[in-house]
């Protein structure tokens, strides 16, 4: 999906007793460093918040969405200008490791909001009970009501649709996608990265950018196991489903519940489990 | 393995046509808040240098392969005393999510090496020529320069004797692992978690703990994919060979090679892939 995804490398593949010299290719991981500009007491002032190991491209999408859904940006045009910086690496002859984005002079930026308290809310101390309460305070979104329903077959659908469009892990089955689908099932977007995160952060940059969130009537499909954080990432832009390949984990479940969003993990050969909210599929 | 890492579930389980009303186990995943105990200018300072999403149990362990692999201590008997504070939770009743460790007085708690700048040590800024550069830097070990070897047939025993151990992942599904085995392919340890990165700080902090370092003669078996920073983490405590059930990224590849650690990918159905250093295998 994206042009420096993959990288060759000469390996040795075993197979039983059959062994063989082969030009493979390879998932690329590279840093990316994530600065922002922003207005402070009368001068604008560089900060490094991030480093991340990520795949490169979308990397306007990755650190939108990185923004977002930490609380730092609302929208998209509280940006005002965005640079990015190369360096040259042997793989690809160029490609850009760091990116500015400068906000608009009246946008506050908070700098506390990148360090994550789950834990000050609440006077329970460190669980993920005070985990659940501090996404519910810091989630914006008022979700309506009324739940929409989808047919049980439309599911079983979304895994061929997602690896028939995710030709990077065709290649080297080493890159976690995120996908958005419509109630019918099509595939409206994908992106992929070396880290689930990245993955979604990349998409949900996507959908930030082009301003349409909320996303109450698209499904978030994860090529992998469902952690408390990608469900988190998801419910700052409304997401009502889930789908996933693999497992979930006992907060993300936790977390779905609270939040009233359908999670679906193991859903692959026919198959699905429902952990939360199962309203919304017709059985 | 560990007392916590389950919790039941009701879910909705759909094959088909087939629809089932059951009770299933998912892997735990909760906070735990690392605090660390100084002492600074002729005080004990305390201060919150972590909250992980890690699966509860061998919380000291996590704590240790986390400061270990981060360059805050350099072996176990740097730590004075080990509090953990509890907080009530539905599924099992108590666990604890506070851990603070607190540092011998005359230890030198350095907080920037918390920041990982790997770019600021090279003039070519942001890439990943400075992220292996800098590993290479902050990794104290000198390896002796004569490779012992391993027999194919051994590696190919690994896959197996890892998913027997690994019993919470034939429950749940959703569990990383990494495993130590020793050369004639016994297996010497093993740690789970939601997190990768958690499962191998994990298993680090147990040999620690134990002052079994450099692991020289063992070799590191992963559940999961590779990416930079676990062969990074591995790398601190000596490992000569990683091997994986899933693929490396390009990163992971090149610190391996640069690193000279033989890197083995998708070890699973009598087959591997060779990425690095391959003379440690006789094919």
């Amino acid at each position: 999906m994206t042009k420096f995804a993959l990288t060759p490398s000469e390996i040795i593949k075993v197979n039983h007793s059959d062994i063989e010299y082969v030009n493979d290719m390879l998932s690329v991981e590279e840093p990316l460093e994530i600065i922002l500009v922003h207005f402070l007491d009368g001068i604008w002032v560089e900060k490094n918040i991030a480093v991340t190991m990520r795949t490169p491209g979308n990397d306007i999408e990755l650190t939108t969405g990185f923004l977002f859904t930490e609380g730092i940006i609302q929208s998209f045009n509280q940006i005002n200008k965005i640079e990015e910086f190369g360096s040259v690496e042997p793989f690809d002859g160029l490609t850009s490791n760091q990116i500015k984005f400068h906000l608009n002079g009246n946008i506050q930026f908070d700098l506390s909001k990148l360090e994550r308290n789950f834990y000050t809310t609440s006077s329970c101390g460190v669980c993920g009970k005070a985990s659940i309460d501090a996404v519910k305070i810091a989630c914006p979104i008022i979700v309506p009501s009324e739940k929409w329903k989808i047919e049980k077959k439309v599911l079983l659908t979304l895994n061929d649709r997602l690896r028939n469009a995710q030709e990077n892990f065709n290649y080297s089955g080493g890159i976690h996608a995120s996908a958005l689908f419509n109630l019918i099932g099509e595939l409206i977007d994908i992106k992929e990265d070396v880290g689930r995160h990245n993955a979604l952060d990349k998409l949900i940059g996507s959908v930030v950018q082009k301003n349409e969130i909320p996303l109450f009537n698209h499904i978030l499909f994860l090529s992998g196991r469902v952690s408390f954080e990608l469900v988190q990432k998801a419910s700052m832009v409304g997401f009502r489903m889930i789908c996933a390949v693999g497992a979930p984990s006992s907060l993300a479940v936790d977390l779905a519940q609270e939040l009233d969003i359908t999670l679906v993990g193991f859903l692959r050969d026919n198959r699905f489990n429902i952990y939360a909210a199962p309203e919304r599929i017709v059985l």
